[in-house]
């Protein structure tokens, strides 16, 4: 079931090679690490961003896992903490543990999927992500989604009521089954012409890729 | 329960600051980029390796794993020999991809521990990682490791009868629960003063923190 919108993205994609497609999810730390990242590493390599959130809990699931592999991974949820402190020292971003993870952000992914050809994208998914990772706040109300498109310079409320519209409900579920399908078993993930690189450690990889052509 | 040998390395290890502990398996496909490379990237930044072989099985187990997290996740583990791949040309690495995987590895494990405190130790790793991900042999047996010691100058028997006494199969045991009272959950893993690094793309982060005392 893809859309006549997907099929067109589809078509600008293979237009552009020099493009990498990002797999994300508001809930998800090391997602956070290439969000803050991705637009200016890709513009400076000339590189175009196809943002491509999704939801990661039906993946999940469908390994049979009811939540994060960091927190049901008792030793390396550990270690993943202090791991993002010194990933974020060394990107230079600010970070907070989270209080509550994986946080749930069904409304922000929606709305991503409203915005993601739009020129608000980045900006509206670095705010996002710095609530969860910086601020330590819940994201996934009407209210946060909308105070973040506000101060954007946008109309937040039109926006919204098309995130929560049947038909882009009905996206977000088809974007997260063309994600399974894809072999995609985590976040961030990045396609570069159809090959795969897992992870924020192969952001700056999978954008050489992109930009060699 | 630590040795007196044990004892007397964990004093050499706080003597000496600009360390690194390097905990690895020879079944471990991505120990098999750190231990290429640990002991040159060491050299060049004036840190000294302790080199820590372990036994990785008992510890999947203790997550009630019965093998490799890439053999029971099947879309991480297609996509983790995609990722071999380019590690290793990045790396200007030979890859071939075992086609057995995990490969048992007891007796070369054994005799790495033998090993750790001897010039040889680097040289014997590599040729044992060689041999798995290189040119995709066996290496668990007498006639290989035999072998192998031979090529290095060593009288391989003593080394051998050592490596299989009943002390040093014990010391294999008491240094992988050691692994685990440590957090360790993969491999390979780094300790500098105590912090851990999980993972080959740690392992520069890992020398540089060594390094800056």
């Amino acid at each position: 079931m893809v859309s006549k919108r997907d099929a067109m993205n589809e078509c600008l994609d293979s237009a552009d090679d020099r493009a990498i497609e990002f797999w994300f999810e508001f809930g998800s730390n090391y997602s956070y690490l290439s969000v803050m990242r991705i637009e200016e590493a890709a513009a400076r390599l000339g590189v175009s961003v196809r943002w491509k959130p999704f939801l990661l809990g039906p993946i999940f699931r469908s390994f049979g896992w009811e939540t994060s592999p960091f927190v049901l991974q008792k030793a390396k949820g550990e270690y993943v903490w202090r791991d993002m402190a010194r990933e974020c020292l060394k990107h230079g971003l600010p970070w907070t543990r989270p209080t509550v993870f994986p946080r749930v952000a069904l409304l922000p992914l929606r709305v991503a999927l409203v915005g993601a050809g739009h020129s608000w994208m980045g900006t509206y998914c670095r705010r996002m992500m710095s609530l969860n990772f910086a601020e330590d706040r819940e994201i996934d109300s009407h209210e946060t989604v909308a105070a973040v498109l506000g101060k954007l310079g946008l109309s937040a409320q039109p926006i919204i009521d098309e995130a929560q519209s049947a038909a882009n409900k009905l996206r977000l579920r088809q974007q997260t089954e063309a994600a399974q399908a894809k072999g995609i078993f985590g976040a961030p993930t990045f396609f570069v012409r159809g090959e795969m690189f897992w992870g924020n450690d192969r952001l700056d990889d999978a954008l050489r890729n992109a930009a060699s052509l």
